[in-house]
Parts: structure tokens; C-alpha cells; sequence
């Protein structure tokens, strides 16, 4: 019998109960059986702690390695916390179902693979997992404190459940297994925590042989190329001595595809752990950038999509140039910035400002304010009586990913004047940041009354709407937001021509008009 | 019998008389000939207003446009000013010289052919000239007032030499010949400045048809591939009207590669004003962006180049991350943001402010300034006897242009100190924006007594250099500062085994071990 005493709730709605302690270890027997026979025949026993976004896709990733003779490499188990917030990954996992709907139907098909068929993907919530494995890969959470706090001096870091973590696998490890961090961290995280933390541990143990210990970045993009963007992409690593780095890319060898994207391995931990930060804080000041350039366009009338357009044909110099748009979500953009100024004041103790970097996460998180910005010019300053929809919580288009979205912001900002407001996504069964907010996931329902729409996200169903379908669906329809060139040219023309005031994020060719006919 | 007046000196050193005025007016009725045998037989005059980097270069590209038969498809007649200033252009051009010294050799092939061989190609400092064209091409100078300036509300620009440019060829055009602007200009120069000039003179001159105006900025860099990035290289335009963009795009097609390149056209010429100045701005924070990394990894002993080529490896999103480096100089990049913030508040009175683009020119000017503090770093925080030399003056490599220098904010920095100071360049005859620094072209010369050496600038010349050849030019040498990744890891290490203390920036690793052995 299965003692059952939490429940644990997946965003799709689907309920797992938490079995026992006593439950959660007899099923761990089993583990322990499979992965010991797993050994024994020369493979490795893999573990991944943290069955997020990047451990579930990674484990899933890592099961799906095959030798020359076609068999599994790696015995891969995952694993995550017996906690209602945590233990659906684990029982999505051992289901052989994906963890968080993806567009990318290479990912369900792998897990259902190695949990199904080749039955070398399994998930728990046990920590004596780690006393199995020959490699432990880290994808712990490590946050900011608080990610508006964009002061440099005042910035901190939710150092506790990575440590928590870390600890836990040194108490159970084997001596000589490799401990690889995907987690992206604080420049120094590696030689200044994990190793000092590890080794008190081990030290505790009697260990006294040199820990493995490497960092190698993940850039999981948990869109349509979910699994590629592991499988085949480029991978950048650094151990802290030699045997470290040996180990790490023997391991990242075995499940990247390292003919196409060779690895690139840097001197040490904290070229690692920048390279990560670094090259996430160049993409949202690329983002912040164009921000100032959008308000200009706008009040001249210039449609600054076409210009972007025009330069992004110069590749390798400006290809990458940013359009307008409404402002920037997820886990990554948001904060890694902030590790990375914590890292050179409190970590390294540097007096180094990253401002140029501080002052984009501040304007991207002005951003979608401009939206409603917009939307307030639209009505003439008012919003009394405008019932507004938000269309669109998830920070990127067909994914359902809720995390820090820009959304949060515009609807906060919107309730605070009193605003009916009703929000929807096709991607999304309830938006859990914002539980308060009237949540649709129909959009025909939830643009019913409204008065007004903000289109924030591109989903496809956003992008491919008729003008006319828009009109039938929202009778009351005056006012339309288009934050992030959703609707296109010809439908806003359209709405125009029907009498709804159309106003649009760098669209100054659409204010030059006032808006309407 | 030649009648002279003044002289004019280029600046590689060669005089050129400037005739009278009369005698340029004989020499022009030879011109006028020419071109109307030319346009009889149905060829297009054109006359290129101005023969700096870009205008000399047009000109000779666009003479060396043929027909299918083979033939040239036009006469052009490169205009500048009779004054000691300027007149060197002309004459060089006349002589079938390039007035610059440039890697390309097809550049000084296309003007040799032009001028010699197809005779299609003539310069002068005749205003009648526009009378004679078809397609007046403006590659007049449209300069910041002070490129120090920085503050949104006092930045201020030279509108004289382009309002007089233009107000001379509005004298003298035919009705209906097209103005092609080239120039950088602020944001709404062609609707709000050129046009009114110009169809207020056309007025008084009696000429009632519409004026033919376009905005095609250019993208002439003049390095190894200075021809061919006008040649083949991508353009965008925009006519004040219908009539002005379908000349222009005729005109264009006839001299660009158009197959590989297709024309960009663009609604109207705010936008392509905007593209140009948005395009250099862009380059000109994210060259911004990568200097407070640098303090970071410097502070924290990370070799930036090596994490920077890491990242660089993501094509199409990170590849144009800048590396570590000296400054930011040239005609351009220095002061296009600034054209731009002068559009947004005084020309289109906006009230935007381009607070991140102007934030990035700031950072760019303190660049040099950390190259000095590296020096202070390496000699214990005094230049008391010790004698400098700074190598590399040219703001690029192998080219031979010292305009806005990050160079010049280096020498002014330590001859403000005191320091005893030569300035070497291999690409320059002498450093025309510092007369009264002692400039010596050949570098043994330059560094024979020199206590310090800092490298500036990659020319091929530095970067070859030898350490041991290096220590016998220089028997005193006892401090290197690599400004920009000249002189390489190897060379540092060798330099650092026979004692010199080598810095330098982004180069954190070198800082880790003391900066010597």
C-alpha cells in the first residue's frame, strides 16, 4: 500500500501524490539495483540534480547517448525534491513525459525512450542517488534576491539551496566521481564555493584524494530546438586542475555532438562562469539598446521594424541587432547580470561596476510600462470603464514559460489605475505568478469584453488572426496595442479601416496617421 | 603661363599649387567639353561634391561603371575647394592618384584607369560643374561641433560647410537632376534642411519643377576592401518622393552590384537618415559594452580574449562581440550618436534622449585613459623619468587615418603628466592633430631611448615584431602596455623572462602573475 501524504501539482493541472519516505526509498532499491547492473557492464551511472527546464532536458538528453554498438552509454537519473512544488518532475519523469510542454517533439520523444524503452532514464527524490553515480551534473536554481534591485552594492543572491545542494552530494558522492556545474553562477562560484564546501565535507569523510570539479555552462533554449540546443550546440567548459577538465570532457563528449561543434575548453572555473554571464548581458543590453532608438522612431513617424530589417543585412557586424518590442522575460536575461555584479562586488570584492549592464536590465524592465504608455495615449489619457485584454504572458512565443515575464509588469502596472483586466495565452492553462488576475485561456473568451487588447507575445494563434475573426470575437473592440509587431501592417490597417484605434511599439508609422483613418 | 596663388600640402607630404581663378576656369571650359560630348552621346554626367575618404572613392567606383557594350556609363567630375585645405584632392585625382594611402590596390587602379585611360574620371574646384549633371552625389562634411560634448541639450553641430555645399549646387543645378546624399546627417536633414534650402534657391532661379532628392548614406570603410564596400556591399535609400527614389535606385543599380546586393528602399528618408547613424551607434556601445568586462577581467585574472572568442562562436547572436581594447576613433563612430541626439532635440524637438548610445561615446573616450592607468600600474604610480613611446596613431590598422584618434586622448593624457613622449605610426608620415609631438615614422628610431613602450594599434608591422628584436631597438625598455592585443601571449611571456613587466588590457592573466616573472 502507498502511503500517500502530500500532493504535488504540475502547471498542466495534472495531481501526483508524494509517496512516503519510506515508500520513496523502497522504489530507490530498484534504482539501486538497475544502475548497479548498469555498471557492471562498463557504463556509467550518470545523476542530475535539478529536473528544471535544463536538468529535465539534459537527463532526458544524456539517456539518449549511444555507442558505437548502438547501446545506451549512460545509466541517467534524475533527481528533485520530495516537496509539492518539486515532485511532479519526478513523477512526469518516471512516467516518460515531459516535465513542461515544448514545442519540440524530439524532447518527448527521447524521454519517453529512456524511461519506456530503453529503461536507462529513471527519477527520484532520493539522495542516495548521488552515492551511485560516476557523474553528478548540477542544474540547481541560483537566483538574485531580488531582480529590481538593480543597485550595485545592494545586489544579492539566493545562495542557500544551491549550498543546501552541493552539500548533500558531497555527503553521498564517490570520492573520485566529477562533479559538473551547469548551473549558471556568480563569477568564482566554483573555486570560492562549491570546492571549499565540497572538500569540508569530503575532508569530514576521510576523502582525501583531489575532487573532480568542473563548470560547463548550459544554453538550453526551450523553444523548438529544445534538444539541439544541448545535443548540437557549442559547449564551453573549464576544470579547476587538469584531471577535472579531462573528466568533463570526456563526459560533454559522449552526448554532445562534438565533430560539428568541437568543445571550448578555457583555462579555468571563473573564464567559464563569466563567458556564461557575460554573453547573456550582452544580449539584454542588445535588447536595452534599441529601447531609446524605439521612442525616437516613434515620435517621427518611422517605422523602425523596416530599419531594423535594413541593417540586420549586414551579418557578423549587426545581424543581431534587436527589434522593438515589449521587454524581456525568463530565468536567464533577468538576472544573470546580477550574478555577475554581486560576483565583483561581494564574491571577488573587485569595486568593478557592470553600469552599462545594470542600466539594461533597469530599461528592460521599463519597457513594457512604455506599452502602456501607449495604450493611455490611445484612449486619451484614461482607462475608466476600458476593459483591457492582455494577450499573452509567456516571455517567448509557443512555449509555455511564465518566468519573469514582462507581462507581470504591464499587468501590475494596469491594476494598479483600477483596469478590468482579463489576460490569456494559448500556451498556458493558468498564469501561477499571478493568480489574482483573471485568467482565460480561451482568447475568444477572454477578448469578449474588452474594450482594448495588448498583444504582447507572437504566438502563432496571435499572428495569424483575421482582423474580422478580432471584431467578431471582441464586439466592443476601440483601442488595439501592439507591443511586439504581433498583428502586422495589413491587419492593423484593417482595424483602422473599421474604426479601432491601432497604436504599436516602434510603429511610427502608425502614430505619424494619429492612429486611425 | 600658371598663375599661383597658394599652396596646398597632402598629407603624405607632396605641394600642389592652387591656380587662380581664371585658370581654373580655362581648365573647367575642357571639363565642360568633355562631359557635353559625353551626354550627346546619351552617358549620365555625374558630379561627386566633396573628395574625402568616401567622395573620392565614389567618384573613382562610379567611373568605373560600364555598359554591357563595355563603355563607361558616366563622366564624373569630382568637385572640392580651391583651398590649401582641400585642393590636393583634386590634384591628385587629375593625376590619377589616390589621395589617400589604402591597402586596396583596386582603389588607385580604378582612379589611374578613370582619369588616364578612359578619361571619364576629372576633378575641379569649379562650382559650374553642377551644371553640367545629371546626379549631383553630396559627400560634404556634416560634423558635431565637439565630439566631447555630451549632454543631450548642448550638443551642437556644423551645419555652414553643408548648408553652403548645398546652397551652391541649388545655384547651379539643372532642374531636374537628382541630389544623392550621402553624408551622415542628422535624422530629418533631407525634409527639413536640404529641401527647403534648396527649393527656396530653385525658387528664386525660376525653376518650378519638383525637386530630385534621395538619402543613400554609404558604408565606405577604408581598409583592404575599400572598393568593394561600395561596390559590393549592401545600400539603402529613400527618395523625398516616387520620382526621387526611382532615380536613385537607377543611378544606384548602375555602379553597385546589385544582384548580390540588392537594393534596400526605405518609406521615406528620415528612415534611411535614422538606419545610419542607429548602424554606427550600435557598433559604438557594444565596443562600450565590452570595457567594463574588461575592468573585471583584468581585476579578477581572466584573459578576456579567450572567454570573448568562446562566445563569438554563436553565430548570428554574439559574433560581433567586441574584444578588449584601446578606444574607439575615426570620422564616424566617434560622432554619428551625437548627429543623432541633435535630430531628437533640436531638429525634431522630441524630447528623447539616446541616453545608453551617448553613455557608450563617454566610455569610449575614457578607454585610452585606462591604458595610461595600466602604465602607472606597471611602473608603481609614477612617469618621472620615464621616457614613452606610444606605437600606432592610426585609429585602424595598415591605414593611414588619424582622425579622432583614441591616440590623441592617450598623448594628451601623458603630456599632461610631464611625460617625455615619441609617437611612432608605419602608415604615417607625420601626426597632422599633434604637431607638437615628437613623431618619428620609423619605429627602431622611436623606441631607442624609450623606458616604456605602449602598443596601440594591430599594424601588421607590431605584430610581427620580435621580443629580442624589440630589446635591441630598445636596450632601456623596462614596461610594455599592449593596448588592443598587439603584440600577442608568446612575445608578453618572452619580454617577461628578460624582465620587461608587460601589461595589458583584457589581459587579466598577465595581471594574475604580477605582470612579470
Amino acid at each position: 500500500m502507498v502511503e500517500i501524504e502530500q500532493l504535488s501539482v504540475a502547471p498542466d493541472g495534472s495531481i501526483h501524490p508524494i509517496p512516503s519516505l519510506a515508500q520513496l526509498h523502497r522504489e530507490f532499491e530498484q534504482i539501486r539495483l538497475r544502475a548497479q547492473a548498469y555498471s557492471e557492464r562498463s557504463g556509467t551511472v550518470v545523476v542530475v540534480q535539478g529536473l528544471g527546464f535544463v536538468g529535465s532536458a539534459v537527463a532526458a538528453v544524456v539517456s539518449a547517448a549511444r555507442d558505437d554498438a548502438g547501446s545506451p552509454r549512460h545509466f541517467v537519473i534524475g533527481v528533485d525534491l520530495a516537496t509539492p512544488a518539486a515532485f511532479w518532475k519526478v513523477a512526469k519523469m518516471n512516467a516518460g513525459q515531459v516535465a513542461f510542454a515544448s514545442p519540440d517533439p524530439e524532447l518527448s520523444a527521447l524521454i519517453h525512450e529512456g524511461a519506456n524503452v530503453a529503461r536507462n532514464l529513471v527519477a527520484t527524490a532520493v539522495a542516495d542517488s548521488y552515492a551511485l553515480a560516476d557523474v553528478i551534473v548540477v542544474d540547481l536554481p541560483f537566483d538574485a534576491a531580488d531582480r529590481f534591485e538593480l543597485s550595485a552594492s545592494d545586489i544579492a543572491v539566493r545562495l542557500q539551496p544551491f549550498e543546501a545542494g552541493l552539500r548533500t552530494v558531497a555527503e553521498k558522492m564517490k570520492p573520485d566521481a566529477l562533479v559538473l556545474v551547469e548551473t549558471t553562477v556568480p563569477v568564482g562560484t566554483c573555486e570560492r564555493i562549491v570546492r571549499p564546501l565540497m572538500e569540508s565535507v569530503r575532508k569530514s569523510r576521510g576523502i582525501d584524494v583531489p575532487m573532480r570539479l568542473a563548470h560547463a555552462y548550459e544554453r538550453v533554449m526551450p523553444g523548438p530546438r529544445y534538444v539541439d540546443s544541448i545535443r548540437r550546440f557549442w559547449r564551453t567548459f573549464a576544470g579547476i586542475d587538469a584531471a577535472s577538465a579531462s573528466s568533463a570532457r570526456e563526459f560533454l563528449s559522449s552526448f554532445i555532438d562534438t565533430s560539428a561543434y568541437p568543445l571550448c575548453e578555457l583555462h579555468d572555473t571563473k573564464a567559464s562562469e563569466l563567458a556564461k554571464v557575460l554573453e547573456n548581458s550582452y544580449r539584454a543590453v542588445n535588447i536595452a539598446f534599441i529601447y531609446e532608438w524605439t521612442l525616437f522612431a516613434e515620435e517621427i513617424g518611422v517605422d523602425l521594424f523596416e530599419v531594423v530589417n535594413s541593417i540586420r543585412i549586414r551579418r557578423g557586424t549587426h545581424d543581431n541587432m534587436r527589434f522593438p518590442g515589449f521587454g524581456v522575460g525568463g530565468y536567464c536575461l533577468t538576472k544573470d547580470s546580477l550574478l555577475a555584479q554581486w560576483s565583483a562586488t561581494e564574491l571577488l570584492d573587485t569595486g568593478v561596476v557592470l553600469q552599462m549592464t545594470l542600466d539594461a536590465l533597469r530599461i528592460n524592465q521599463e519597457m513594457p510600462l512604455h506599452t502602456r504608455d501607449l495604450l493611455l495615449q490611445l484612449t486619451g489619457g484614461t482607462l475608466a470603464e476600458v476593459p483591457v485584454t492582455i494577450a499573452g504572458v509567456s516571455y517567448i512565443a509557443e512555449v509555455g514559460d511564465t518566468r519573469n515575464s514582462p507581462t507581470e509588469i504591464l499587468a501590475d502596472a494596469l491594476e494598479e489605475m483600477g483596469v478590468a483586466l482579463t489576460v490569456s495565452d494559448p500556451c498556458l492553462g493558468r498564469w501561477e505568478e499571478r493568480p489574482n488576475v483573471l485568467f482565460l485561456s480561451d482568447f475568444a473568451e477572454s477578448v469578449r469584453g474588452a474594450r482594448a487588447i495588448v498583444f504582447t507575445v507572437p504566438h502563432r494563434s496571435y499572428t495569424e488572426l483575421a482582423a474580422d475573426d478580432l471584431l467578431k470575437a471582441a464586439p466592443s473592440l476601440q483601442y488595439v496595442v501592439d507591443a511586439f509587431n504581433v498583428i502586422g501592417d495589413e491587419t492593423a490597417e484593417h482595424l483602422r479601416s473599421r474604426g479601432v484605434r491601432v497604436a504599436g511599439v516602434g510603429k511610427g508609422h502608425w502614430r505619424k496617421r494619429g492612429y486611425n483613418r
